[in-house]
């Protein structure tokens, strides 16, 4: 075993020297590990099934949590006896809002701050009781054995129909959360400039969470001391609103999440149940572990709110437009929770436009809350404004590629006028098209359709840009060389599965110059780890790869700093040369990394890296142009597609496998959100969730995503983005997509699917009533 | 729940200002936390048994280890046939040397290099195969079913033998590893010019480390990663061990620790079976848990060695010493192991003597190496000095605290002459005699004897000084403040079981001003806590605590920077009050710790310090004396101890509770090397241990420990110490408990007992001898 000799990987190869400091601008030139697309460096434990998730914690004398959900979407709860429930077999312990342990626990939605145990249950699902027993089936069959006596009320569950006269107040204001009004220049002025005007109704339909790791957490005491192992996007968040909800200081409630599987916004925060799950085991005095069915995260862990959406435009003969009229509501939930979080945002800030005017309207209805869903409202605005783009494209006569690129902004018009940091917009279109052969595409499309009665053809492109992907503050590494040269890092951030960790591995390897397998990461675990913020919203990479390199390199320093005292010379004129440190100036005097007389003395050195803050007068964002072609078959209204291609600027890539994976999933969940997924609530009769499971809730499988994606980096220097390069890339690749398939959809069948998803009954509706008129 | 607003003890009641960096001088003037018995803050989970030590590690499909042994004290291992083994029911791996896991790997006894399944077993004890099976039973009967055909070779177990002339070769260049002279001024002259010249041998019996819990631990590889949860005084010594025995980088190896049951100097290092286990566990490709038995542990995880020695000295009849000269010999078993190491010690550096001359010969025998036992060498060397010492002042007629006084040093001889930072021994004597009323006692004691036949009573006092009980770097200790205002501290050190966490607490509350409650502790973890050396020689406190307070600084003035900010005024006129930081100037300026916006913005604030330098012209010690009363029983040879007392200088006392306990604890330890304590070898017929278990192997119990003992903290304040003013404690409690028993022996038998321990046959044989003669 060669062991401590192999650890740096370019024995004498000069590191590029950057300069010290958060804000430092320079670029690695030339890099060795960033960027490859290095496999995880996790890959063995999650393969060979060593990775623990919060599922996989097994403690001592540890009981199993269940949760009584209110069966009703509106009630309230009159009577509760858990009698029956508290003599079952293997049962520890039964919790309602009249216990002591619960009485006085609060939880807050926003600036809502509602019980615990709410006798008042607003939507399917609610939390009415809990029980910790021996096993899951004995708590899941006592919670099922409390009897409960509710005064069933009316309900609504369709956010239209939320602002009728005679709609149940969900509320105590009425179900009316927030209405935004945005606007810049003169709407009507821009209409009346118009050539071309347009106006056209959207739908789209509620997408749930359903990330393959269910939610759930292990709550354990030590008297006064909390530990909670939550599948989480966040440690830190889970700590502080728990710590709010029980009164506890934050030292004393310890978050950790080693591993997780898929949030995608439903895991930024904890749920009731972690709340609910920490009293049981209080009130018990032994771990309980508390893991939702599918059926439960189906009703309560989040959602993409549906949105209604009226859109308005117009634009002139050369292409310019001149004016968007955008009006939008939606439903947060049963709670405030976002309904129409940056559903305008595009509309206000993606094309070059004067005269713009948005309203929003976030609604309450009697269904569980919704939840940042991957790019919160972008793919939603898309739906509407890519598809109005092609329609005027198409009412102008234009080429809807042209179309884009004659109104590619060069600054942000809805923050400021700020210029935007690179041109990434348009070279995302002009690349996407160009790699995708867009124009052939087309053409090629058209004689397919001339020649074939029932399967048609359809090509489609849409762009986006993400608000978020910039990253930001705050942030703490801790880089903490060992004594024979090997690291480790401590970094607060979660690995939600997107490869955190490996990438943050190859920014510290690259920057020390030495083996990213050498370097052992410790992330994600409030009492051992660095602050953090969630991983979400595209910004851990931005966020966190700036902060592991200000680690490196204030290690580096420090290094340098004892390298000075050991050699008798100036910090100013040492390098640092991956596994020693040279002076410039005689390059006989220099030390081995190993060597270092205050790494010996001190057994390990470390680096702390703080995130600087962003650039000020600039905006920092990604952007995004998708390309599909697919199939139509006109007969049975199933859709095939044939092949997609993403083209992404998000700065630099700092690992080429997690990138492209990171498209290919995000244009599979594109797929779900265009063509098979949606929430089915029974309006009318019961306001009960219709779809409660994997079969009725059709997520897009192998067999419903193209055999050919292809994923186009738009590596553009983006030095003004932050100390590397990098912005976020996990919203983008979701936002375009929806669209993209609506518009070569139209392509295919002469039909705008103004609603999603667009099934295929709804294809073959449209193109029936498009036959009969 | 009150929550977060009681985590300031003493809302608006200034803290002390501290000049800030590690070198600060000055001391808490009044301290609130610092020096209370504060209870250990862990204590709940000591109690509850929610505690996790290696024994209580659990890991799915995990396996347990067993280790076969050498019963020979001195064989060749020349064929092992596994076969019969392998087949046994739940055996899932067999470990010899010949395995291909195993073949090349080293273990290091100092500057020797050994296979680590050797087959020149050069003790009884000695690693020859071992077994990993589904329970400990099986494990352990494969052991003992592997066959293995020895050729036995002779042996030697006695130190005195091991050097004859016809001993069997041990060591490659023979049995003496080392002979080391010391010598200051001239010891002829010395003796010429004494009045009384006294001349003793004595002989002290090997100890063996019995720490409640026994010695273990569980490994788990990820792929190339391993962890390692040990039983262990030090993280880090654990990581670089394995690390070099498996050629690993630092990196890959994680050791914790969470809890251990004493160690007393025998968990410094890991063992040869902590290599064995990981082996197991990676040849098994599970967990293996490797506890070893009571038995095992006596053969081989160290032992206090035996020691031969002769101490000639004189003194005038003014009472001053003119001349020592000691010679001593012991084994450091079949490893060069510090077989004297320290053992003049104390002959050296306790007493004013112009004439000393030191040999000390560390030999070869067949038996378990030699580990540091509480204050290597030190109780060994008091042994022999301070039972001189009574001689001396006996054959002066002087009273021998008044004699010991006479010759109290103000500087240390053995260490260049530099003077020591405190007068402490002096105290300890003084207060200490004044405490346990020693002329009354001495009186009290003779009378009684005068009216007793069979039960005579005796007294008896001694003195010593701790070698190492400065501490020193190198050490890092992070401080994290949450955004709630509550802390954790993080810091590499273990607690043994002395209460370290505790006293960190204190001194980080005490500077921060903070509940200690509300300190979150991560400790003892190479992969996410800060370096440090092994907790052992006396040497935690004085290390750590400095390293804390210096961290706590640190914290402090990162907020006072950012209040500054917040402020708009120097941060030098800024002063930390509590829970707020105030201006000097202008106590209307003041900015609450919890909304210093610079706290926010990065979700935490840390505080990283290190361990400074000590003083370089000064000695720090810490110094101690006890006193003794017991009774003896002239028929049956039963002695009785009726009270002890023990007066110690280790500076400032952090914790009074945890600093009784020690002294407590220190003084049962020296009752057993006194009275109890021997490891019996059959030294002509077997060389195998004939006491292999705790009914014939000695502990005290409680029924042999005085009722009365007495703990005398003598704090003087000791600011060149370091900046809590604290030194060690651990060992000086133990190192003159033995020859102050001796002494009390001596005046209740007129006896010189010079043989360690002292049983009651011995008593009795010696007071026979002494009735014929």
């Amino acid at each position: 075993m060669a062991a401590n000799d192999d650890i740096y990987y370019r024995e004498g190869i000069p590191v590029p020297e950057t300069p010290v400091g958060e804000d430092a601008p320079s670029f690695w030139k030339k890099t060795d590990v960033v960027g490859k697309p290095l496999p995880r460096v996790d890959g063995y434990e999650r393969v060979s099934g060593t990775a623990q998730y919060p599922s996989d914690i097994l403690l001592p004398g540890m009981l199993y949590g269940a949760i009584l959900r209110s069966p009703h979407p509106h009630a309230r709860v009159k009577k509760i006896d858990v009698s029956e429930a508290e003599k079952m077999e293997g049962v520890r312990a039964v919790l309602t809002g009249e216990s002591r342990e619960a009485k006085d626990i609060k939880w807050k939605y926003q600036d809502r701050q509602v019980p615990l145990f709410d006798p008042h249950c607003r939507f399917e699902g609610e939390i009415v009781a809990a029980v910790a027993a021996d096993t899951w089936y004995q708590a899941s069959d006592a919670a099922r054995a409390i009897q409960v006596e509710y005064e069933i009320l009316s309900f609504v569950v369709d956010h239209e129909k939320s602002l009728d006269e005679g709609a149940v107040r969900i509320g105590r204001e009425g179900n009316l959360l927030e209405e935004e009004e945005y606007s810049r220049g003169e709407v009507e002025r821009g209409f009346s400039e118009a050539d071309v005007v347009l106006e056209q109704s959207y739908r789209t339909s509620v997408e749930l969470h359903t990330p393959l790791e269910l939610h759930g957490c292990v709550a354990n005491w030590d008297r006064d001391r909390l530990t909670i192992w939550e599948s989480s996007q966040g440690v830190y968040a889970v700590q502080s609103r728990i710590a709010e909800a029980l009164g506890l200081p934050l030292s004393k409630i310890r978050v950790s999440n080693q591993y997780m599987g898929g949030g995608f916004g439903s895991k930024l925060k904890p749920g009731k149940y972690t709340a609910v799950c920490a009293l049981l085991a209080k009130k018990c005095s032994r771990p309980v572990k508390m893991l939702l069915s599918r059926e439960e995260t189906f009703l309560c862990v989040g959602n993409r709110p549906a949105n209604s959406m009226r859109l308005k435009a117009g634009a002139k003969k050369d292409g310019t437009i001149t004016a968007f009229d955008f009006e939008c509501s939606g439903p947060s939930g049963a709670y405030p929770a976002g309904g129409v979080q940056l559903v305008d945002w595009l509309i206000r800030d993606l094309y070059l436009c004067d005269n713009v005017r948005t309203i929003s309207r976030d609604v309450l209805i009697n269904a569980g809350p919704a939840r940042p869903f991957r790019a919160p409202g972008h793919p939603q605005g898309a739906w509407a404004l890519e598809q109005m783009m092609d329609e005027l494209a198409d009412k102008l006569g234009m080429d809807p590629v042209e179309f884009r690129l004659r109104n590619i902004p060069q600054k942000s018009q809805a923050r400021e006028d700020k210029p935007y940091t690179t041109d990434g917009l348009r070279q995302c279109l002009e690349r996407g098209a160009e790699e995708f052969q867009w124009q052939e595409a087309l053409q090629q499309a058209r004689e397919y359709n001339e020649g074939n009665e029932y399967i048609k053809r359809g090509v489609g492109a849409g762009a986006c840009l993400w608000i978020a992907g910039d990253g930001g503050p705050p942030s703490t590494v801790i880089l903490k060389l060992f004594k024979d040269g090997s690291v480790n890092l401590n970094m607060g951030a979660s690995d939600i599965g997107t490869g955190t960790k490996t990438v943050m591995a190859q920014v510290a390897a690259e920057e020390l110059g030495v083996h990213p397998s050498i370097i052992q990461i410790e992330y994600a675990d409030t009492a051992t780890t660095q602050f953090a913020t969630p991983s979400g919203g595209s910004k851990t990479v931005p966020t966190e790869a700036p902060t592991v390199r200000n680690a490196a390199i204030a290690l580096k320093q420090e290094l340098k700093r004892m390298a000075a005292e050991d050699l008798g010379v100036e910090v100013e004129q040492l390098k640092y040369i991956g596994d020693e440190i040279v002076s410039g100036n005689d390059s006989s005097k220099k030390v081995k990394i190993k060597e270092i007389s205050g790494l010996k003395k001190r057994g390990e050195v470390i680096g702390v890296g703080y995130r600087g803050p962003n650039i000020e007068d600039k905006v920092i964002n990604p952007f995004a142009a998708q390309f599909c072609e697919l199939e139509v078959n006109l007969r049975t209204g199933e859709v095939k597609l044939l092949r997609f291609l993403g083209a992404h600027d998000s700065g630099r890539v700092l690992n080429r496998a997690t990138f492209d994976n990171q498209v290919y999933g995000g244009i599979v969940m594109g797929i779900g959100f265009a063509l098979t997924e949606f929430r089915q609530l029974d309006e009318n009769q019961t306001g009960k969730l219709c779809n409660r499971n994997w079969h009725d809730y059709k997520l897009p499988t192998a067999l419903d995503v193209p055999l050919k994606t292809v994923s186009v980096a738009i590596e553009i220097d983006d030095p003004e983005a932050n100390n590397t390069g990098a912005k976020g890339l996990g919203e983008p690749v979701t936002i375009p997509t929806g669209a993209v398939i609506a518009n070569a959809l139209y392509m295919a069948t002469g039909i705008r699917f103004t609603k999603s998803p667009v099934l295929p009954m709804d294809i073959i509706r449209e193109l029936s009533k498009k036959t009969k008129g």
